[in-house]
């Protein structure tokens, strides 16, 4: 079995084997539990007592499991954890999670479990997930583990967008965010102290699984940088991966060892290493957001000339700035669609780049202006920002830009939105991403969020 | 009178005109009035045919009109402002917003009727906002002159922030966003191309204007950079004073003519001087967002020793990143701190600083950790980072924190809370803010947050 096989295990199983159910509702063993509920699979909660949890009947050993479980999550004490791992191992179980904290993070003796936990692995020929983490999602098979009840955490839509995190926290922000912006998730997976399974085996499982576009990565420290370097150099090379590192200064490497076990994931030399890897690095969690965000619903730019246009210009006297200092550039509208917009659009249109389409705007100057501009061959990139709160624009320019939407695409120009403000407004960037338009709120992040379609189209043009 | 009443007059008219009513809904005239619907004084349309709108009987010219008017908000043409305002100042107005657009902005002939706006504000000792604004908005007497639709904008409550912008647009976005955190707003000015009165001016009123504790600033350009400088100088000695420069770069510079008619806020030169006032500069707009809010909640801190906590590391390794990078310090807790935290909370937590209470964390964990936080002399500023949506934290932890921020204050030491995600957060964020307590998603955004309550702490001691 090749490690796709082996990886993808985790994500199709037909039985998942819950080690350590809990009776008492809000603790992990009950929440992990109500979560798989929602999985179509064949479900065994494992409790030393109990007949019946949430309408499971359970079994009061692993032993007692009448047939082969393909997924075991595990979330019992870590002294416990080894001699379970290899009787099931021995039983034909394949795949493990273990969401149990209580290895590694703690030192001394815990250290020498999770020790013990990386041997069998190897031994066994199984893969494990964990420990110390929230493990795995998949929204297409709707496995589960995490420990968050569902009535606190959205969660996304089947999708393109495959996340890797050492934090369970940043996992959780990114689902919740990206399922408020009608983000689609493929793959999920919280590692937390990586006994085993790591971000190169799951960065070369990515590599190959059909459903992801792009990655995001949350990390805190590498326990085998060239492995992660090699599979990163490879997967870059056809899909975009954006990381976050987390433990640049010495303080705070000392804040990842209780955290995860591992040294921080800074310095200088990691960021070379992930550059020359064809990584792009993420300045914060909101950044890595954006920008997957951005590549996940938008095409790869085939150039940095960015055109503007808004019905309020404040927010594009600020973008003119990020353009600058994040080295992209303004373009330079051909004469032809300067006279093209002096006729499609009302007097009050201040004609250039950035265009004010000012208050007045309707939605069909907005629509104007925008084919005009797509059209524009000095263009590469559409950056629209709305104040939606002025009234000549409607919620109709949805439907519009939904249109205009389809047109870029075809032209490969990449359109992202930016605007701000309460819950009209809010509502309405919801809308604009269930067509497909990123929404940003800030100038800087939607420069930002055009800079890595430009990037990315860049590094696809070398390969 | 002095500076102080003449801009006081644009808050507490008795009587208000609008020049310009309009009878189409949707149209600025029209809107305006809608918003003035909400004003408790006596509103006076003006209106060439109509005889009554929205329920206001109309005046056909300013002649007509049985009263003498407070304040007159404009929105008719730019050539037809310098008669009226003429016209309206002999008959004793003294406050005057101009809306429109179509001033000095677009350069040539409309520069000259600005310059005579201009010279009527001397002559005639009046004073005028504007042109090419949104103008005015004063929760406490409810005096407003938004062209924009109540349903598709929600405005803040009576409170201590006052804004100042060039840009409507980023006004706009920030009485939002103060309305959705229960951030109250004292006064906001949109100035626009400001004509007559500037930031200098409207700095010296609010150095006195009792309600206003704290100053947030956009803007694109200033006419007199020694005035600015002085006013700003007076005031930051008793009030912070956060600024949003747009405009920076040369292209920035370029777009900022053509929106207000100034020229950019940029460059070294600028950013020296406004530090030497005492100005504190913003990296964006969500920066100066997250400042006033911090400084209008919080009280300024003794020093920059942050202790923080979390029931999920992640979000603290990053702040542990951020500590370094912003030139603040992670507390050495007291040994007495120690003791105290292992004897009072359970095994799982992992005391140090930063104090990781485990996913497994309780409300009541959270609140003997902050109280014995609170405690020690070595702690001058407290991060509670939250997992809402790990089950073991209930939102009973609202109420433990508006205890514990009245302890805090006592202490004269700031509490910030960092929390992401969906719907459940969000709305428990919302309430966090609603007892005081500022809310951040990112690490970067509340460590900042906390470097400006440091900054004016420093400021206000060295005074």
């Amino acid at each position: 079995m090749g490690l796709y096989e082996e990886i993808d295990g985790f994500f199709n199983p037909k039985t998942v084997a819950l080690i350590g159910a809990s009776t008492k509702p809000g603790k992990i063993g009950y929440v992990i539990l109500e979560n798989l509920l929602e999985f179509p699979g064949k479900v065994y909660p494992i409790h030393p007592k109990a007949e019946e949890i949430l309408g499971l009947k359970c079994y009061h050993s692993v032993d007692e499991i009448p047939e082969k479980i393909d997924l075991a999550i595990i979330a019992i004490r870590s002294t416990d954890v080894p001699k379970t791992i290899r009787k099931l191992a021995d039983m034909g179980t394949k795949n493990f999670v273990i969401i149990s904290g209580g290895f590694k993070e703690l030192g001394g003796e815990f250290e020498d479990i999770e020790a013990q936990i990386t041997k069998i692995a190897k031994e066994k020929r199984v893969r494990i997930i964990g420990p110390n983490c929230i493990g795995i999602f998949d929204p297409r098979t709707n496995i589960r583990s995490f420990f968050q009840p569902r009535s606190r955490m959205l969660l996304p839509k089947p999708g393109s967008v495959s996340i890797l995190t050492q934090s369970g926290t940043y996992g959780i922000i990114l689902l919740e965010w990206s399922a408020m912006d009608h983000l689609g998730v493929s793959k999920f997976v919280s590692y937390g102290n990586k006994a085993d399974v790591d971000e190169a085996d799951l960065l070369l499982y990515l590599k190959d699984e059909p459903n992801t576009k792009v990655i995001g990565i949350y990390l805190e420290g590498l326990k085998d940088g060239k492995k992660f370097f090699e599979a990163a150099k490879e997967i870059t090379k056809v899909k975009p991966v954006i990381v976050l590192r987390g433990g640049n200064t010495e303080k705070a490497k000392k804040a990842v060892k209780s955290h995860t076990g591992f040294l921080g994931g800074g310095g200088r030399i990691y960021r070379d290493v992930f550059r020359q890897a064809g990584v792009i690095l993420a300045r914060n969690l909101e950044d890595l957001y954006d920008m997957i965000k951005a590549l996940a619903k938008q095409p790869p730019a085939k150039g940095n000339r960015i055109a503007m246009m808004s019905n309020g210009a404040g927010l594009m006297v600020q973008a003119v700035d990020a353009i600058e200092y994040e080295g992209m550039e303004l373009a330079e509208f051909a004469d032809e669609t300067i006279e093209r917009l002096k006729k499609k659009l009302p007097s009050y249109a201040i004609i250039s780049n950035p265009l004010d389409l000012t208050g007045s705007a309707t939605d069909d100057d907005y629509y104007n202006a925008i084919e005009i501009v797509l059209d524009d061959p000095n263009t590469d990139i559409i950056l629209v920002f709305f104040v939606h709160q002025d009234s000549p624009v409607t919620p109709s320019i949805i439907d519009k830009l939904a249109e205009l939407n389809q047109k870029a695409r075809k032209k490969g120009k990449p359109i992202l939105v930016g605007a701000s403000g309460g819950p009209y407004t809010i509502e309405l960037n919801r809308r604009t991403e269930e067509i497909g338009i990123p929404t940003y709120p800030i100038s800087e992040r939607i420069v930002r969020a055009a800079w890595v379609l430009y990037k990315w189209g860049q590094r696809k043009n070398t390969e």
